[in-house]
């Protein structure tokens, strides 16, 4: 049995406290991060707070190994004056949609073996794909992820607002969105290129920079332009 | 039954050949568009050729019913001197990739209610979800489909290209790109953004900068203020 205290009340605590109540090895309490004079012993504390408050709440926990479960903050930032530890979840937590722990990656870090095996034990107990994962690799998945995640939502953002303004039920373009980001399962995003860009078709660019607004044209122009060249910068 | 003939061999083409085979009231025959000479008579003609074919490829076809599949091209020009209209099929079609048709959003168009009919027995003999759109309304799906399908690719390939120059293998990422395109089915864009942008984190941006090439950095601005600024222009 791994006794886990988790720190924190937002989407990913909660999430993860419901996973730990599921599993049959771990026994899991959950606190709030304004509660720390007296707080209980466990084998792992997990810190899921907001990137900023992680320095300040980690320097009050005098447990034994203490990790945090951000994308863009390095292990070293734990502020406890024991073991430290990463245990990051790269996926999107939405506050009233389910989570499928089976498909989502953890990315683990720790100091020793023995620190990493009780995080990857931890991470088995609800999960399946579990990387070993350093600091400065999160770094950088975590960048990606901006632009596979936050900036391809703004491009979704976009397609509606287009839609929306010429009265076309964006709907339509549903199947297209999930095709295009099953389609690199077994494609690289390079070979999967299509449209007007790729192809160089002048008159259709043309067309399609008529239809849109200042914002929507300078995106338009400046992906245009990036498809165009490859991989020069 | 419908007699159906296909002109072209490209991807659309070949996929639409294979689902007309399989429906039970299709009768279904396929041309190469440089054979036009002496065409077999049909109750529909499928132009399924490149954009700046689909004129002069019409000109030469007697048929009485001539539709195009494209997304950017307006029913008008089809150069035909008969019934005219169009056969959009809103998806990606890649080579070696089956199409589940029934999930294809099937954009038709037609001058007259009886011709317009006959689209629709046409698409529900292969499909589910059909659609009247009008040419206008096609250009603005395709201009919206090039944001939400050809761009977004794009961004797969920057975060793809990131994780290479960094040893991180990209395949982690691939449950979040997938949630990312699920989560707007229940969730509007704007509702579903996340990430250093919205939240304004403005050290969290920093960090990423310096860790990008310099269209990257380029891209990352623009969505950074485009994200920011919200609805304004």
């Amino acid at each position: 049995m791994i006794s886990v205290l988790l720190v924190g009340k937002g989407n990913v605590a909660a999430h993860l406290y419901t996973a730990f109540l599921n599993a049959h090895n771990i026994n899991i309490t959950q606190i709030s991060s304004r509660n720390l004079d007296i707080i209980p012993k466990a084998d792992v504390t997990i810190i899921a707070v907001s990137d900023d408050a992680i320095a300040e709440v980690s320097s009050k926990i005098k447990n034994d190994f203490v990790v945090h479960t951000s994308g863009s903050v390095s292990m070293n930032d734990l502020k406890n004056n024991s073991k430290k530890g990463v245990f990051y979840m790269l996926q999107t937590f939405s506050k009233d949609k389910k989570v499928s722990f089976s498909k989502v990656p953890f990315c683990l870090e720790a100091k020793t073996e023995k620190e990493y095996k009780l995080l990857k034990t931890l991470a088995k107990s609800i999960g399946k794909k579990i990387y070993s994962i350093s600091s400065e690799q999160r770094t950088i998945l975590h960048v990606a992820a901006v632009f596979v995640n936050n900036f391809t939502n703004h491009l979704y953002k976009i397609g509606n607002d287009i839609c929306k303004e010429n009265n076309v039920p964006f709907e339509i373009l549903q199947p297209l969105i999930k095709e295009t980001a099953s389609k690199i399962e077994t494609l690289s995003p390079k070979k999967a290129q299509t449209g007007p860009a790729i192809r160089n078709d002048e008159k259709t660019i043309k067309n399609h920079l008529n239809l849109l607004n200042k914002n929507q044209q300078q995106i338009y122009k400046i992906f245009t332009k990036s498809i165009q060249n490859g991989d020069k910068l």
